[in-house]
Parts: C-alpha cells; sequence; structure tokens
C-alpha cells in the first residue's frame, strides 16, 4: 500500500460567531472535516469510477474497502490486491480518489456497474437506479453468535462515546464500533457518515485479514438503517446495536437474515427488534 | 395530480422486547417507515429514472420535485406539468415509484443524467460519479434577507420539535421546517433521511407555487452538511439553521455563496458559522 504525506485534515479549524446571553464573541473552534471521495476499482488493469460519497477523510482506505464489502464485490481479504490514492493527479483532488485494485476472485458484475453506482455518506443502496437494484448480493453465512449480556450491551454506547477522539472536538460525526462479547472495543472509526463510519470498520477487518468478522456486535452512534444492516449483514457481523431508533426496513432485514438488532440503548436498557436468542437477560 | 389509495404509512407497528432493570417484556411500539423510492422524471413522453432513494413514504411527490430543484432541473413552479404514482405497475411497488411529468424550460441535460445520478436517504452529491460532477448547477440569486433576533432564532427548534409528529411516535426521524423571519413556523416535514425532509420543505413551495422561497429559515433537526446547504440553496433560502454541528463543506459552501449558517442552536444560544449580517444580537 503506498504512503503518503499531506493528507486532508479529519477536523477543519473555524471561528464562529457564539452568542449566549445576547452577546456575539468569536471563538476559535473545530468542525468535522467533510470532504468527496470517489472509489475506483482497477480489475485487469483497466479502472473504474464506482462511486463519489462525502465523508471525513481519515481510514480512506478501510472506506472503500468496506464499501466493496458491502457491494459484495469483494468477499474475503485476498481479493485485495492493493489500494493506493490518486498521486500524480490534480493535487487539490488525489487525496480524494482511491483506487482498490482487485485479484482474481474478487466477484465483479458489469452489468450492475453499468448502472454506475453511486453513494453519498449515508448510502448503500444507492447507485442501483431502479428499485431491482436493491437486492442484496448473496450474503455470506452468519456467526450463531455472539450471546451477549443486557448489562454488557447497555455499556457499549459509553464505552463508544469515550473513544470518539474526533466526536469530542468537533460535536459532528458519526461512529461504529466493533465489540468482543465480553464488552471489550476492538476498533472505532467515525465519519459524518454513520453508514461511512461503518465501512470504515469493515475495511480495516478485510485489510487486516479478518472477514468475515466472527462473533462481534457493531454499535452505532445514531439510528439503524437498512444501510446500516445490509453492511454489516456483507460483513458477516450478525448483531447491531444503535443508540438510536431502527427504521421498519432495518428491523425487517435483520428479520428475514436471522440478525439481531437493538435500539435505544443506553446504561437504562434497550429494546431487542428481531434476534433475541443472541441477548441473554 | 393523481390521488392514490393506500399508500404505505409513515410508521410500521413492531413489538420489541423491551429491557429494563433485568426484565425483558415485550411492548406494542412504531418504528418510522423506510422504503426505496424511485424518482423518475418523463420529458416529451418518455421517462428516465433519475435516482433511488430510502425514504419515508409521505409527501411523496414534494421529495421528488424538491430533489428536482436541488438538481437544478426544475427552477420554478411551472417546469412541473405533474406529479404521479406509477399505479398499474407492480402492486408492491406501485407507491415507490413516482414520476415528474416536465414542462419546457426544466432543465435537463442528458449528459448529467447519463452518469445515472442516483443518491440516498442523505444524499445531494450523489449520482456524480466523478468529482467534476459536484459542482452546482447554476444556484439562483439569494435574498438579502432574512434578518432574524437572536431570541428568535433560539426558539425555533423546540418549535420545531413540538411540530414533530412522527418523531414522537418513533424516535426515529428527521425534520426540516420553514420558519418565516418572526418565528412563525410555515411548514415541517419529516423523513429518515435529513436531506429527504429538507426536498420535501422545498418541494411542496413548489407544488404551492412559492420558488423561490424568499425570506426563511430552515431549520433543521440534525447536522449541516454539504448537501443540506447545496438544496436550500437550489432552491433560493439563504439561512439555514442546525441543531447539531455543521461539516467543514457546509461552512464553506455559506460563505462561498452568501448563505447565514448557525448551528448548534438551542434556548441558550447558538454559533454563527458565516453570514452574521442575518442575525440580529
Amino acid at each position: 500500500m503506498d504512503t503518503v504525506p499531506l493528507r486532508p485534515a479529519s477536523t477543519v479549524a473555524v471561528t464562529p460567531l457564539v452568542v449566549r446571553d445576547g452577546v456575539a464573541r468569536p471563538r476559535s473552534d473545530w468542525v468535522a472535516a467533510e470532504e468527496p471521495l470517489e472509489i475506483r476499482i482497477d480489475i485487469g488493469g483497466v479502472e473504474h469510477t464506482l462511486t463519489v460519497t462525502m465523508r471525513t477523510p481519515g481510514n480512506d482506505f478501510e472506506l472503500a474497502v468496506g464499501f466493496l464489502v458491502a457491494e459484495g464485490v469483494i468477499r474475503a481479504p485476498e481479493h485485495v490486491d492493493q489500494v493506493k490514492y490518486c498521486v500524480g493527479g490534480p493535487a487539490e483532488q488525489q487525496y480524494n480518489i482511491v483506487t482498490v485494485v482487485l485479484r482474481p476472485g474478487a466477484r465483479f458484475d458489469p452489468q450492475r456497474l453499468a448502472r454506475t453506482f453511486t453513494m453519498s455518506s449515508a448510502c448503500g443502496v444507492c447507485g442501483k437506479a431502479s428499485l431491482e437494484g436493491l437486492t442484496l448480493q448473496d450474503p455470506p453465512p452468519l456467526p450463531t453468535g455472539p450471546v451477549v449480556d443486557a448489562t454488557i450491551l447497555q455499556q457499549m454506547p459509553a464505552a463508544l462515546r469515550a473513544k470518539q477522539r474526533l466526536f469530542s472536538k468537533t460535536g459532528g460525526l458519526h461512529a461504529a464500533g466493533l465489540f468482543d462479547p465480553s464488552g471489550r472495543i476492538e476498533m472505532v472509526r467515525e465519519d459524518v457518515g454513520r453508514h461511512n463510519a461503518l465501512d470504515k470498520v469493515v475495511g480495516s477487518l478485510v485489510l487486516g485479514g479478518r472477514l468475515p468478522a466472527g462473533e462481534r456486535v457493531v454499535q452505532v452512534s445514531g439510528r439503524a438503517s437498512y444501510e446500516i444492516m445490509q453492511k454489516a449483514l456483507m460483513a458477516g457481523i450478525a448483531f447491531v446495536s444503535a443508540v438510536g431508533a431502527p427504521s421498519s426496513l432495518a428491523v425487517d432485514l435483520a428479520q428475514e437474515f436471522g440478525m439481531t438488532l437493538t435500539g435505544f440503548v443506553s446504561e437504562d436498557g434497550f429494546n431487542v427488534y428481531a434476534g433475541k436468542e443472541r441477548v441473554r437477560v
């Protein structure tokens, strides 16, 4: 993998006018960086642009690889040959373009690509320019576990929050955390887009040779949508826990594929929307 | 416009297992509905699919029209001839496909369409399958106002929250509200995707013959991203106020186009990131 200097920062300094008690004063502060990222694949020496997403710079290679897992293109670590920035292109954009060089075995459907699938900071269903494109790409089998104690689950949001370095600085980022069944936090990724945060977690697993993820829980800082469930499912993660509410499609997908979905998780309790056999009360 | 029966509901009944104090009990509850919506345009009798977004059913015609405003296709109410569901198609999908029939004058760029632009529940930059596609489509001129008192601005989040009917029921929806400079709330729209909520507001303005929107404030329930600012700008709305944090690109866009952007707005105060001339402290 290439190493590159001068990557864009994950936070940007600003000086807002802060209004309190009828008084306005300028104050130095930070906001979460948001920049477009173009994700390309290289297959047999030919590059194709798959998508542009708005993301927070940082862990870009993970984001690109994780996105390709959710789309069913990458199904095992050995499908990735190399990940690189577009160094040599226009200077202001070279760190906003990532190419994933695929090895034989990666599933590349030109028919599907022909639809030019694109996404956003919160997108997993994108680029399927018709409703027929929304079907999942042959998800992997899920583990029967993990089985998690209710008391452990209730501590995950606070444990995640404590590790959200960029959120603490800006107040403006989503996070996804990977936990083992004992409640130990293994990884946290942040992004302006909650789906990007999960893509980064999955991409990190792939680049570390750890796909499927095994018996793990993904805790997300926000709500659970269809796309969040889809991304977990395609990474072989059976347990998704959300600080916020689930959507109807998130519940449907969890039930259909035998996933566990918990929502409104806090120190005081939570709701189980699907897969209660993985929760020990 | 067609009227149709049996549209999908905006909320769905669920029976989660509620865990509190080590006890698990099933309880009847509601989650926000999430369904795909395919947006088509009909120009000269030919239909084109533009995008599929995940949205909360309800105000679908507004969502489709508002999306087309953000994309620069519709620039005035007279560009819309008709909006209709795909009645007659497969029964389970007919209310998930909306076609906007355009009149001459709508800006339709086949080159742009050829990229098959798609989006998600939180997407405005989608479907531009390369970074060059991210440029804004010739935004309209903005009004010099509104100028809003700090004390009035600080009351908007609570006023918006009080009108979030679906959020109260599900705890899982974003909202966008349109306010006049005196703080009167004119419209609220909700959706699982925050950008969809704003599209619905803009679409309602168009269908009511009210584009550009004039001196109005858009208050959003979440954070302010690039896409939120883009959608406000394309609707001619100069003032965006967010309960949450802005991203770096949101601040950049506001500064570049002379918009006002406030964030972290609460009863106690707020931050002004751009356009302080529209805030009276």
